[in-house]
């Protein structure tokens, strides 16, 4: 393995749309929600030490989550979890994990990770993020994977390709996109141009300094001063630390990739899927005979058909004519509702957290 | 209080209709299943201590249980614990407890209680009782309450009373029912001649004593000869213990209430309900605006009608578009059926041992 590439684990997100598994204290990524013994975080982690020595990866998280992650990731050395005091979106995160991989490696190539996605086919996913530090490593583009549309899904942000690919699989990027309503996702997908923005992102620490200097220039500024100023490693932590507040909140997708001329994708086709909410985890996983997806729980079926269920690994689960819903079993909350109904979620949360106070968040 | 005054609490079954709440290790009578912060059996014991002198009642169980039993009703000293090593019906026990309380007091009049039972009007059900004592303290006869029916409820058995009352409240008896089919459980009803059967007795112990040696003279010369023969109540109680498992099964009702012509029915209105299965608990319990029932859990309810939900105390539990279903949640299992189903929920339970093994149960 390339002891220049380098992997950031980004892990702070708070995943309410997956309420009431994941919840404000304890986040999707931290949790086994595909029952399968290890929480995303960890299967990001095996994921990633197989394309990048373990001692490179780096987890970014929220100052409240750095036990969690030394819990689940022991093996992960502490000065090796970055945290951020408070949310100030993609962009000042990427910024700061980016100087602060220059100061140990001006040579690194980085890969960004998302610790909340599935990969069905890690060979091929290794293969081609492998190709993506390639292809980097000696310019100053900035690579996306773009994943390969399988149906017009209109909860992803889709990126537009630019003709033929430069070499390969690289495609030049044109345009990103948020999530698109229906119809556009259709056209998108017919086109053949689009792709889901998978969040994963590789580039050489150089280029991305140098890309968001331009477009974020005060911010870089005041970081590079800082990294530059300190040589302590724990004091220049703590400085950065101390002005991260100070930074606006910004995205990474909308000021630097939507604004740069050298981003280039490349194109993911090992099945994937963001685990951004229930129906998402739905449509990826196997059904039964009747279109019911269990994780966890040991379940017995009478007449039930196109339900998602969730429940603990050892709690028996009983469904008798039970019929296109969601069923999230967790401790604290028992959830049964319409499956498919996204927005439905966050009302539950709010009205239970007007009703019963915040400890339900 | 009258210190002749004696109560037997029967918390021995195990109450499978009332699965996965009430379990085999840990059956409905000792459990809170209506929510309210006492199992039922400590509110049966509360119930009963505003009648007898608490040092007057003897709980009745299966050896299996007699730690819960201790745990849960810790003022009730050890020895008015009395447990049976096999289940025999509820003949020989009656006989058994019977020979034990004339061994403590000749002079003892005896209300047999249930353990799973709701009454609602406690003051109007201790004057009942105090009657039925008042009736038995100088006479052979036995006493039933007869519950007057308030619909054609086929999950009770009925009690026929003859013509009009003796002394007040108190018909003698003609014939005992078991649960009939709806058609004449509506006969029944219209009549005004039925009663539901409480499965509530009260007599003295001599009559009572009398009236199974006629009934069963083998099993209670067997169990005189040793209440007789040994003065030491300890040795008696493992001697008795020894013999248990030899009598024959039997039911008190079928081999001692229908074939005897010494009983007698007083009239309970005081709301009642047997606690047997969720549908009774649904009917007798009061209903939100949308015709649900709950019992625990913080509830958050959207557009859902008509269900029944059981769930831990602290859960929160979101229904959204449920409709006639019964939802059960405990630590170890979740089930959601059709309402008003009881044989169903056996059929779940064999169904959940047979693929999960015996844990379940």
């Amino acid at each position: 393995m390339n002891s220049n590439n380098y992997c950031v684990i980004m892990a702070g997100g708070v995943g309410m749309r997956l309420w009431p598994m994941s919840r404000k204290v304890y986040p999707k990524q931290f949790q086994d929600i595909l029952g399968c013994g290890r929480t995303l975080l960890q299967q990001t982690y095996d994921r990633y030490s197989r394309i990048v020595p373990p001692e490179n990866i780096i987890i970014s998280t929220h100052v409240d989550y750095t036990d969690i992650v030394h819990e689940q990731l022991p093996q992960v050395a502490k000065e090796r979890v970055v945290h951020e005091p408070a949310f100030r979106g993609t962009a000042p995160s990427i910024a700061n994990l980016a100087c602060h991989i220059r100061a140990l490696n001006p040579q690194a190539n980085i890969v960004v990770a998302q610790s909340d996605q599935l990969v069905l086919d890690e060979d091929k996913f290794i293969e081609t993020v492998g190709k993506g530090f390639d292809f980097v490593e000696d310019n100053n583009k900035l690579v996306v994977i773009g994943i390969k549309p399988t149906c017009p899904e209109t909860r992803y942000g889709y990126i537009q390709a630019e003709g033929e690919p430069e070499s390969e699989l690289f495609y030049k990027v044109r345009t990103f996109t948020e999530k698109p309503a229906i119809d556009f996702a259709r056209i998108f997908v017919d086109s053949g141009e689009f792709f889901w923005n998978s969040g994963i992102y590789i580039w050489n620490v150089q280029a991305i300094i140098d890309t968001m200097s331009l477009c974020l220039p005060d911010m870089m500024n005041v970081l590079k001063d800082v990294y530059e100023r300190i040589p302590q490693r724990d004091a220049r932590r703590r400085q950065a630390y101390e002005l991260y507040t100070s930074f606006p909140t910004a995205s990474f997708d909308v000021n630097v990739m939507e604004r740069s001329d050298n981003v280039y994708l490349v194109v993911g086709d090992f099945g994937w899927a963001d685990i951004g909410t229930w129906e998402t985890l739905y449509s990826t996983l196997p059904k039964d005979a009747h279109d019911n997806v269990f994780i966890g729980g040991k379940a017995l079926k009478y007449g039930s058909r196109n339900n998602m269920v969730v429940a603990p690994k050892q709690k028996l689960v009983v469904l008798q004519d039970v019929n296109d819903m969601l069923v999230v079993d967790t401790e604290e909350a028992l959830v049964i509702c319409k499956k498919g109904n996204e927005s439905d979620i966050r009302k539950f949360l709010n009205d239970a957290k007007m009703k019963f106070g915040d400890k339900v968040e």
